[in-house]
């Protein structure tokens, strides 16, 4: 070592993870950095607030993967600032590391758009320990309220989830089917049948990315099943037990899920250049940061121009595995002496479940799924993306379980700080 | 409901489990209270601690068990005292309850015998929370030497259990295993080969309730796998980096496991009776307190001599599984206007597991069995007691996938609190 180039890879998201695997022959000390000792599978989260999978099933060690990599060392450490003129990233729990590639792979954080109380009292629903803390709030609600009816009729029960992208609409679809299919069976004494789970939206459709027949099948799916849409609404302000609309009515709910919006990591603010909308990084056809060759933006951290559309990405799995891949690959050619290339996008198309036998999917040709057809897609897909053989068995056999008997075996709450 | 007897049963572990069953058909209003929303299966926390087995594989939702018997309603609460006189149970978070009939099945909690340090600084290994702060410790103490090489010099990877039965022993082997088969490859910047994990044991053998040759066979399957065996010691002083023993030696270590000992739950000093060792209460050959035909005690918390030995039986899963049966029986004959009978303790053999291959089993006849063969029928005799068919098939598979692979796929930190 000593000699060898060093590459340093901020966040073992599905970027970061993807830059590392490209590099895996790079004669090269690569060091990734996280803030977790694990790999979030992010597009299940809301299954996990939901106790359809454990808290587990969607997370996989780091280290599985520095493991079976000789030149890759990884490191639990939060990144304080990035400074790009002497080439250093500085770490809350570490030394400053000094790289000759860096990779910024960071991800975001919620954007509340400044609502009033959002950050105190809103839900999120990013990362695993949102999830979880999300699931431990809601069991809390129902057993405090079947201890003291008054608290149901307070609104305790009830649930506003704010977005009708797919984390709105895959959250309030499954939390609705945990409150019909189990909580009406757990809480006898409660009047589960008439709490509540509503949904908010700007917009007046839901999935606007979607095509309008899926966007009506979502809406069906989801009053079907009790959720109570509020489309062309907004929410102003949260209290803990009341949540406020733009339309002036106040909802009675003890529990507000943000699905509605990201933000860039905040390191990005220490780099000292121009950012895009919601703090992302710009960076050129080749993921490079202008006048920064040396240094790469990927996934949900960056503002990525496709090659082919010339249209800015949005901030999905697959832009994040493909563009972290990518930067990876890109090194190589650097590390070779040969010129970066450019960044194609491959759509593989888009999908969300909003419950038992109710997904739609969107393939790139346009074609739309809907019912229980997309949510094998769905399914399919999803196992493909998990990164360990491992997880992707256990979330096979949560799912298993879920769609047989409706069981719903993660609703417990583990609390380490009693 | 209303003129019905109303039954309260504290405590949803095995003896509380065990006595709902039984009332299944009971025409009464049963409450069975626990301060958590999950059974805990106890013999297994140590492959939680261990990263075995995900968290939730160990913990069932109370509420299955409720949602199946129409007689019984179950809330999260926690006991303060115990009214004998009024017959009323008061509680944190509730109302006092008052009850016809009381099953008292509320565990134990670590006894730290006043050894200074310990209860500040030792990890205990009797419930979920507790398994799962001694598995984040571990981790942390990894990643943070990983970060700061002068951390493994000062001993941060070194474990120390105190106690040699099963929970000792148990945990000793599952940290070696984890310590050299996984922690050597996930950290190579590391001395793992050179960590410790010491068993501390004032007596001079291991499993002191087993045979001779399981003993024997115990102590060189442990200093096999590379554990240091410190017998005829024991622990006078915890500090959070060292250890102090009896002999005067300090161990550089901070972590320290207790497997040491128990004692009765403390809302036992209500009862205004008189306590047996470890303040466990004493109870008659019908498991009801003298003087108390309506009150039973079960399980850990409770005294209980055996019918046929007159022995008193050890703190085990199936004694608190079969008492707590026992319990629910004698009720069921109460509400009958019969006699209460006496409890008889079937015998079904002590387990434990040291390590991959490496279990020992003693049947009630005083056969013995060693190494693989113990282990299946250890796996066997669990997967029998876990209490729901979800938990059984994922232990199942965290089994399948360790035992396959070495690998240890729960070993990541979820910290809600961060």
């Amino acid at each position: 070592m000593g000699d060898k180039p060093r590459i340093v890879i901020l966040g073992g998201g599905f970027a970061g993870l993807g830059a590392a695997a490209k590099l895996k022959h790079a004669d090269a000390e690569i060091t990734l950095l996280d803030q977790h000792d694990y790999h979030t599978f992010q597009p299940m989260l809301y299954q996990v607030a939901t106790a359809v999978v454990a808290n587990e099933a969607v997370a996989h060690p780091l280290r599985d993967v520095s493991g079976k990599q000789s030149n890759l060392r990884i490191h639990q450490a939060r990144v304080t600032a990035i400074d790009l003129a002497n080439r250093q990233v500085h770490l809350a729990e570490m030394e400053a590391l000094a790289y000759d590639y860096l990779i910024i792979g960071l991800g975001a954080t919620v954007n509340f758009f400044g609502v009033k109380g959002a950050a105190e009292h809103a839900f999120p629903l990013y990362t695993l320990p949102d999830a979880v803390r999300l699931k431990k709030h809601v069991l809390k609600k129902w057993e405090d309220a079947d201890k003291n009816r008054a608290l149901a009729d307070d609104g305790a029960l009830n649930i506003v989830v704010v977005g009708g992208g797919p984390t709105g609409v895959e959250s309030a679809g499954a939390l609705i089917e945990l409150y019909r299919g189990n909580f009406v069976k757990d809480y006898p004494d409660l009047p589960a049948q008439a709490a509540q789970v509503l949904l908010v939206e700007n917009r007046l459709e839901l999935l606007s990315m979607f095509k309008k027949d899926i966007q009506a099948y979502a809406k069906k799916a989801l009053t079907q099943r009790g959720v109570t849409l509020k489309l062309g609404e907004g929410v102003v302000e949260v209290e803990p037990t009341r949540v406020h609309l733009k339309s002036g009515e106040s909802v009675k709910a003890h529990t507000l899920v943000w699905g509605a919006g990201l933000q860039a990591h905040p390191v990005t603010q220490t780099l000292g250049i121009e950012l895009q909308k919601g703090g992302r990084v710009p960076v050129g056809l080749d993921l490079t940061v202008a006048g920064h060759p040396e240094v790469y933006a990927v996934g949900d951290i960056a503002w990525i121009t496709d090659n082919n559309t010339h249209e800015i990405l949005p901030q999905l799995g697959g832009v994040a595995l493909q563009s972290g891949e990518h930067a990876g690959d890109n090194i190589m050619r650097q590390l070779r002496g040969k010129a970066t290339e450019p960044f194609d996008y491959f759509d593989k198309g888009i999908m969300a479940t909003i419950g038992r036998g109710a997904a739609v999917a969107q393939l790139p040709g346009g074609q739309t799924m809907k019912g229980k057809t997309a949510q094998l897609a769905w399914a399919g897909v999803h196992m493909a993306l998990l990164t360990g053989g491992d997880s992707r068995a256990k979330t096979a056999l949560g799912w298993g379980w879920t769609t047989a008997t409706r069981k719903r075996t993660e609703r417990i709450s583990v609390d380490t700080e009693e």
